[in-house]
């Protein structure tokens, strides 16, 4: 049976699903992995309370699941954060415990308080008992893998230029190269149960 | 001209909304005060997104605003976050500059990740180049005043108790407190411009 | 060869040193499982640097590093961070990636800012590339396992009182449940590689 | 009598000094303010606590209080909270409370986990019942002021460059502009007194 990645974003303008397809395409790219890439829809919201019962069945389904929101003031977008508080039920219920989860986010600017954005994806992680995969890599290669320093998770920068353009190719390949390490790490993480 | 001071707030089940009432009394009962309550509505909200121009506009006129927010899945519910999400042109236009900020939040454990909430709701202010006032109380004091340990704003607990016990006489108290608090900074921060 | 646990922690009055304990003993009762308990000793600190390079080789043999500190004045405890500066060239050399990760703090409040502590020990972690293992379980249940209400590690509280009276039995047991996940979790991480 | 500003820091490798007689010389420009810059200092540290009454005593005499320290490995630099940590009497007593404060630190990579240790100097602030004031600025300028994107204090960036070309001259303006804007706002929060 394949190990199951799920990732699971909200976008606005298009950046952020990019960086979620650089992701999904980092973590297909590991034998034995299926990826699933599902966006966070402003129709399934009402008076700010998500629902939508298929997401949710194929996240229960999922080994890890990889949440990605832009930064909007100094937080997630308030769309990913009525997915999230739709999952209290899950919650309560552990359901999601022990599986694996990161994040990543996008700003305009280069430190643009996106770490608080990743705090609070952990928090939603560990609130829910998930098991936290950290960014994994330094600065410190040529190819401009996670240029902006970011540990906690995967970073991107974009403010009003095209999706086509921003998130750059570096910041992309950060992307891509989380969706790698996550889906590794839960490969490894379900042969070892 | 009065100094002005609105609490803004989301409230699900009533309980944030108690802790609102006691911050507006404490703010109220400062002399040369006026105090504006205002909950953010969920009919308010479409597709995730918030929009009452009569309410910025109130905001706009607020020499300090005090937010709160339940803490749902470990952070400001998505109803306050798509309200904090629609002041992005205020943002840009710096409109909130240096006016007084602080923030309340509510949630069932003693902890609850509370301090998630408040770090949020501190880094919006941030965003708006407001100032930030602390809760200013330890809770070495016979009246229960911050019984939770709470420095960076105030916080108080309820589950599923009925809003008539929950929080308790205790942490509206704090509220009460941080309202005077804020409210008497207010004055202070107006007088000497 | 046995999955190898190290609480690695400081104590300034022994009320951590008791969490400290409760958290290895819980590891300890995990089959396949040894553990090793080491205190961060002011004497090893001059001039604010930390330096024991026994006690970094007993970390570089780690499968999982459980971190413990007290929260003093909102955050580690400076002889607890004194530690985790040495560690840089670890980071540098990324020695301690894929290792397991998880923390432990004590403060006087209820709340008292613990989650700032704990969203250190995370930061830390992640600059190592580690894995960060979840608290795992809510306050529902008749032990007062988790009674704080923390999600990211484990809280206890302790004031002035002895430590032999706080943190209590409850927060003990919380101590030792989260020592038994981790190290679980340790056995399942090592048998998937 | 003059409104007095303190600058107290940390610095290991120069970096965070440069950016903190910026600040200093930003706070000195303003009419009515008198300033001061204080380095902590390792051989004030003996087994990883800080004592030194007399910049305890000139702490006690300011009106601000603007906190500066470098990144060490996702947060404050084990020196600074060796000085956070011996505060702890002034904290019980209330001394500080109602001073203004903020912060600025400095590490390699343009996040960096910087804001990790802006909040933690906000969260020692909040204990002590201080007032925080924001970065104020966005990035949109054109001389580079907080170019990084940072709100809730300055950051700058550097590594292992000489001190001369490390923070740059815009991360140097940016604290320059913070330190005038803690400073008006203190001479504005004296003269409302």
């Amino acid at each position: 049976m394949k190990t199951n990645v799920v990732v699971l974003f909200f976008s606005g303008a298009g950046h952020t699903q990019k960086m979620a397809e650089a992701v999904a395409r980092g973590a297909a790219s590991i034998p034995g992995v299926q990826t699933s890439t599902i966006a966070i829809k402003g129709d399934d919201i009402t008076q700010g309370r998500w629902k939508n019962d298929a997401t949710l069945a194929q996240l229960d389904a999922a080994d890890a699941i990889i949440f990605g929101t832009p930064t909007y003031m100094g937080g997630p977008a308030a769309q990913f954060k009525a997915f999230a508080d739709s999952t209290s039920e899950r919650w309560f219920h552990r359901n999601w415990k022990n599986k694996l989860a990161t994040g990543f986010t996008v700003s305009a600017g280069p430190s643009g308080d996106k770490l608080s954005t990743l705090f609070y994806l952990f928090t939603l992680s560990m609130q829910h008992g998930m098991i936290w995969i950290s960014q994994g890599e330094t600065p410190f290669n040529d190819k401009g893998i996670n240029r902006l320093g970011s540990y906690s998770g995967a970073m991107g920068q974009a403010f009003t230029e095209p999706a086509e353009v921003a998130p750059n190719s570096q910041d992309l390949l950060t992307g891509e190269t989380l969706g790698q390490r996550v889906a590794e790490a839960a490969v490894r993480w379900k042969r070892g149960a």
